[in-house]
């Protein structure tokens, strides 16, 4: 790519394989795509490596019109600008990015305040396409267009991803490690973080151990939580989260005829401080809200509905001074909260490696979507050049 | 009652008049009772005047087993102390004091919190007597117990109430003007000041314009909110409204095929930055939540759902930096913010005595109730002794 300080390809159009996904569940191929040269406003990447997150299954299982197809799914990764459209002065050829689906315009009104992390100005209402000409920068050999997925897909060798969705990142940090920085990790700890401002000493239950789960019990020890409770039907997941802060462990399917919500209740002498739903299941947010305690108790969700039920409340549970709270990405601001997750993490301070349970070659990477709907994997590392 | 200083009442039963609702939904009838003595930690209150919330409606219309009967009704109100049960050394015979539902021990984490108003030692679960033995100090005629109602029951002539009650007023407010902080004005004021926080120069929607609605509007002008949309069904609630701060209106009957949440959207720019579900209908609630902006819009629900259908919110929606409270009284702390609510009435920040439509005699108040069910009052006071 590199040619004396100037990129060969820089202009061009590149092309390079991806993992297409045509038609909703079924396994992904890997084909050679067109990859266009960014338009202004736009960074191309080289990515290095990526993951797979819940997100991107619940959109690949999605039929239309939820789901569109051919796509090309992935938001979880780290790469290497490969060249810049016009206007990009943030970033340059070589600087290693995290693509982050979550956009940060950093001029409007929301990305001005410090309570939104909702970039008004770019919204991503699950835009098949680049979010400032609603056009696609991928197309197959025949010269069918593929869709772009949540501003960032990365499960291709290179993507073109607007420069709102882009967060320069050290290299200071293991590109698998940073990759996870991209989505799970700041989702996780953002929302124990900044969204419940979980408080030091309090109780803390969070429903569903994967990444995301066990990023925000790193984040809740490391406000300080005294008790945080992990509930999974995986009983396995009790000897993983017990690196990542989880004090206890409650396996619903093994409580009888006990709601969860009670078990919470007695372990926390009346119903934990901050819940949280790491799932995406509408009864599960219920279970998480009728966790929390009254006067005070906060129930931040995480989860994309799989369905897009509902959340369903008890109208007069909620009366009691609880409250709920949605996020995306933590409700962290990506280029600027990002980078302070990341001195965390030099610091000691997050623990973010045991994520990393499996890592596969690019060619392989229906091994991660197999390894992930089986529940064997927490992060699976897909590899591009290896 | 006075001689010399010393009650004559005192320790004693007393025969009074007190209004007996026996059926759901079925007039009230007013019989001779008995009011048993206050015991340890009670206080008796000679009510001088009360008025008639909507909660009462809910209840009173209940069918069992939610609604419980023989009970007499009535939550808010002004009294006199009559006499006080040992152990009580904060109020005494002849203080002018607020019977108030919410308890406030002030002893409990609860209420040591500046988290939360529910004290967690004396909890108010629609408990049908007395908070300490679990007993009433009514009784008919026939020795019939009849039953309290929320910690108050003031449609009688005399009550008995809990000290954690009970709230010591200011004589220098009219008793009319006072009774109203007893529960709708501190309930609307609180949810607007403490609840959501309104900010200088936000914009609020109120669904549901009665006196607890207009108080979030009094409230949130006192906050120093730009745009107050009042939501009502009622068109003559617009001129009304005006005089506590409403500066928009929107009749959803007058909406045509436009969602009301639409309607708000168009004309704050994307969605209020507060609302406020006054009613108690889960479909409004909806509504409120729906009309609520991306980024960092809180609604507060201050309804008790008449039929206890659970509140439901779009998954997708409250992902977007949405969150959504509840809350009793406002979020205030009975003997600590009311108070500070009455000190800000005698400065003449806070707008109530237009509240008051209607004045009848205590032997009149089934009329309150028609009033309020044909929409034509917002606090009718019932005079004990006129």
């Amino acid at each position: 790519m590199e040619n004396n300080g100037v990129s060969t390809t820089a202009g061009k159009v590149i092309r390079c394989k991806a993992a297409i996904s045509r038609f909703p569940g079924k396994p992904l191929v890997i084909e050679e795509i067109e990859v266009d040269p960014p338009k202004a406003w736009e960074v191309r990447i080289k990515i290095v490596c990526t993951s797979l997150c819940h997100t991107d299954i619940t959109f690949w299982k999605s039929e239309p019109p939820f789901g569109i197809f051919p796509r090309i799914f992935g938001h979880e990764a780290v790469g290497v600008v490969e060249s810049v459209g016009e206007h990009v002065e943030e970033v340059k050829e070589g600087d290693l990015v995290l693509p982050v689906f979550q956009p940060h315009c950093g001029e409007c009104r929301d990305c001005k305040s410090t309570k939104s992390n909702i970039c008004s100005k770019f919204k991503k209402d699950n835009l098949p396409n680049m979010p400032r000409d609603g056009t696609s920068r991928f197309r197959d050999l025949k010269g069918e267009i593929i869709h772009n997925f949540i501003n960032v897909s990365s499960f291709t060798e290179y993507t073109v991803v607007d420069v709102t969705n882009v967060v320069k990142f050290t290299t200071e940090i293991p590109v698998e490690k940073a990759c996870l920085f991209s989505c799970g990790v700041s989702t996780g700890v953002g929302a124990a973080w900044k969204v419940a401002g979980v408080e030091a000493g309090s109780t803390v239950a969070i429903f569903g151990l994967g990444a995301v789960g066990l990023s925000v019990a790193v984040g809740a020890r490391l406000c300080g939580a005294s008790k945080i409770i992990g509930v999974d039907l995986n009983p396995e997941k009790f000897e993983i989260g017990t690196k990542f802060g989880i004090t206890d462990f409650i396996n619903p399917a093994a409580c009888g005829d006990k709601p969860v919500s009670q078990v919470i209740k007695e372990m926390t002498d009346g119903g934990a401080d901050y819940c949280f739903e790491c799932i995406g299941i509408a009864s599960v947010m219920k279970d998480a809200f009728s966790s929390s305690r009254e006067g005070w108790g906060k129930t931040v969700i995480l989860g994309v509905e799989m369905h897009g039920s509902p959340v369903s409340l008890n109208s007069l549970e909620i009366l009691s001074g609880r409250s709920v709270y949605g996020s995306f990405f933590g409700g962290l601001k990506p280029k600027s909260d990002v980078p302070i997750l990341a001195q965390k993490y030099l610091d000691k301070e997050l623990q973010v490696d045991d994520l990393i349970t499996h890592e596969v070659k690019f060619q392989d990477i229906n091994k991660a979507f197999d390894l992930l709907l089986q529940g064997k994997t927490l992060r699976c590392i897909i590899w591009m050049d290896k």
